[in-house]
C-alpha cells in the first residue's frame, strides 16, 4: 500500500501519561506531608516469566519516581491457588498497603479469577475484580481496569465525541475488551463486541467510528477494514513492539490513531499510579 | 401493513416455563423430604405501587404452587435507604430464607443500588447484584438476572443458533439490557448495545440476526427495522399488555418472535423459582 498523502493524527499517550503521573506524585507528596502516609502499591508476581518480571519492575520503578512506595511479593511458579489467595488476602488486610497489583497471566494451575477476587475492591487499583467490572458497567464508584480507563482518558484528551458514536471493540477479555466496551457504553456510545467467532468482522469494523483493537494478534486489523476518518485505538502489544493494527495501512485511513508503543501503554501505567494514590487517600 | 402471507413462528414461553416450574417443584419436594428444609423466597415490597404489589403477589402465588415457601416483607413508601438495607441484611443473614427478591423500582428517595448490594449474592435469585452481573459477563458461577436468563432459555429451546450470530440489544438497563448482552456474548454471539443516544437505530437493528427489545416503549420496534428471518425477542411489557415490538408488523418479517404476553414474561418468573430452589440446595 502506498501513501495517499493523508495521514492520521497520532494520539500520543506519553505526554498525557507524564502529566497524570506528575499530578499523582503531587498528591502523593501532599498526603505524605499532611498525614505521614506514603501511598504503597504491592506487586505480586508468580513464577519467572521474563516479560511479567519486566512489567512488574517497570511498574515499581515508575511508582518510586512518583513517590509511591512499593512492596514486592514474588512467589514460585508452582504456587497453588490457595497460597496465592492467602497472600492476596494478607495484603488486602495489611493497613500499610493501599493498592494491589497481581501481574497476570498467572501460571496455568492457578484459578486466576479466585486470585483476583481475593483482592479487596478498595485496593483493586488495577481494576480486575468482578466488583470493579460491574462498577464500570453501572457507573458506580470503583477503580477502572487500567488499560480501558487509560483508553477513555486518551479519547477525552483528544476530544473524540463518544455520544452516539459507534464503537467496535475487537476482543472480549475480562480486563480489556469487556470493560472498555462498558466504559464506552457509559459514555453513550453504541457499542459492538466482536471476537474470534464473529462473522464478517471486517464489515462490522468498517461501520465503526471508533475501533478498539484488543485481540493480541500482530497487524490483525488492516487499513481496508476501516471507515475513512475512524478513530483507531490499538491496545495490542505483540512481539517486536507491534500492535494489533497494521499501523502503516491504518494511518492512511484513520483520522486519529494510537502509535505502538507510546499510545495506550503509557496511559495504563499512569492510571495504575493515579488509582494507587486515590486508594491511599480513601483508605487513610 | 397488510399480511404478506408469511408469518413468524411464535416463541411461546408458557409451556416451557410450566415445565421449568414443574421440575423446580419436584426438586423442592425432594429437598424437603430429604432434609426437612422447604425452599423459601423472601419478597420485599416498598410502598404501595399497584403494579408492583400485583407482581409480588403473583410471584408468591407461583412460589406456593411450586412448593416454595414465601416470606413477605412490606415496607412503607417513605422507607429510607438505611432502613431497606437493614431489612435486606437481616434477610441475607436469616438461615431460613434462601432467596431474596426486592421488587423494583423502589421509591425515588432510595438508593436502589445500595439496596440491591445488601442482598447476599448467595441469595440473589433475581440476579440484581453487581456480583451477579459480573458473573454473567465472566461465565462465573452465580445467579442470572431472571429476564435475561429466561430469554437465553427460550433461545435455546427454539434452537436459535447464537454462535457468530449478530445480536442487537435495544436498551441498557442493569437488570435487562446489559446482562442479556453479556449472556449472548458468552454464547459467542456478536453483540451490539443500542440505546436512546444511538444514531441510525433502525439501520443497526436491520443488521441483526437476533433482536432483543428491552426499551419499555410500546410498539417501538417496527417491521421495516428487521432483517427478513430475524429472531425477535420482545422483553417489553407496556400499558395495555403491549410489547416493545410492533407485533403485527414484525411477525411478517421475523422467523421467530415472542408474543406479549406469553413469551418472555413466564420465563422470568420460572427462572426466579428455579434459582430459589438452587439457592436452597446450595445453602442447605
Amino acid at each position: 500500500m502506498t501513501s495517499t498523502g493523508t495521514t492520521a493524527q497520532l494520539m500520543i499517550g506519553t505526554d498525557l501519561a507524564a502529566e497524570m503521573v506528575a499530578k499523582a506524585a503531587e498528591r502523593a507528596k501532599k498526603l505524605q506531608d499532611e498525614t505521614g502516609v506514603q501511598p504503597c502499591l504491592a506487586t505480586v508476581l508468580v513464577g519467572d516469566d521474563l516479560a511479567s518480571a519486566t512489567y512488574v519492575r517497570m511498574k515499581q520503578n515508575r511508582s518510586k519516581k512518583a513517590g509511591i512506595g512499593s512492596r514486592s511479593v514474588v512467589l514460585p511458579a508452582e504456587t497453588t491457588t490457595e497460597e496465592l489467595v492467602a497472600e492476596l488476602t494478607k495484603l488486602s488486610e495489611d493497613p500499610e498497603v493501599h493498592g494491589i497489583l497481581l501481574q497476570h497471566p498467572v501460571p496455568a494451575q492457578i484459578d486466576e479469577r479466585a486470585a483476583f477476587e481475593a483482592i479487596d475492591p478498595a485496593k483493586d487499583v488495577d481494576g480486575v475484580t468482578m466488583h470493579a467490572f460491574a462498577a464500570m458497567a453501572f457507573g458506580e464508584p470503583g477503580f477502572r481496569s487500567c488499560t480501558p480507563g487509560g483508553i477513555l482518558r486518551l479519547l477525552e484528551a483528544y476530544d473524540v465525541p463518544l455520544e452516539g458514536a459507534h464503537a467496535v471493540v475487537i476482543g472480549r477479555s475480562p480486563i480489556l475488551g469487556k470493560p472498555v466496551g462498558m466504559l464506552l457504553l457509559a459514555s453513550n456510545a453504541t457499542v459492538t463486541y466482536t471476537h474470534s467467532r464473529t462473522r464478517d468482522l471486517a464489515d462490522i469494523v468498517r461501520t465503526a467510528d471508533i475501533v478498539v483493537a484488543a485481540v493480541g494478534k500482530a497487524n490483525f486489523v488492516r487499513g481496508d477494514w476501516l471507515k475513512p476518518g475512524a478513530v483507531v485505538i490499538d491496545a495490542g502489544y505483540n512481539e517486536g513492539n507491534v500492535g494489533d493494527v497494521h499501523f502503516e495501512e491504518a494511518a492512511q485511513v484513520a483520522s486519529l490513531i494510537t502509535p505502538v508503543p507510546g499510545g495506550v501503554g503509557p496511559m495504563t501505567i499512569s492510571l495504575l499510579l493515579e488509582q494507587t494514590v486515590d486508594a491511599a487517600e480513601r483508605l487513610r
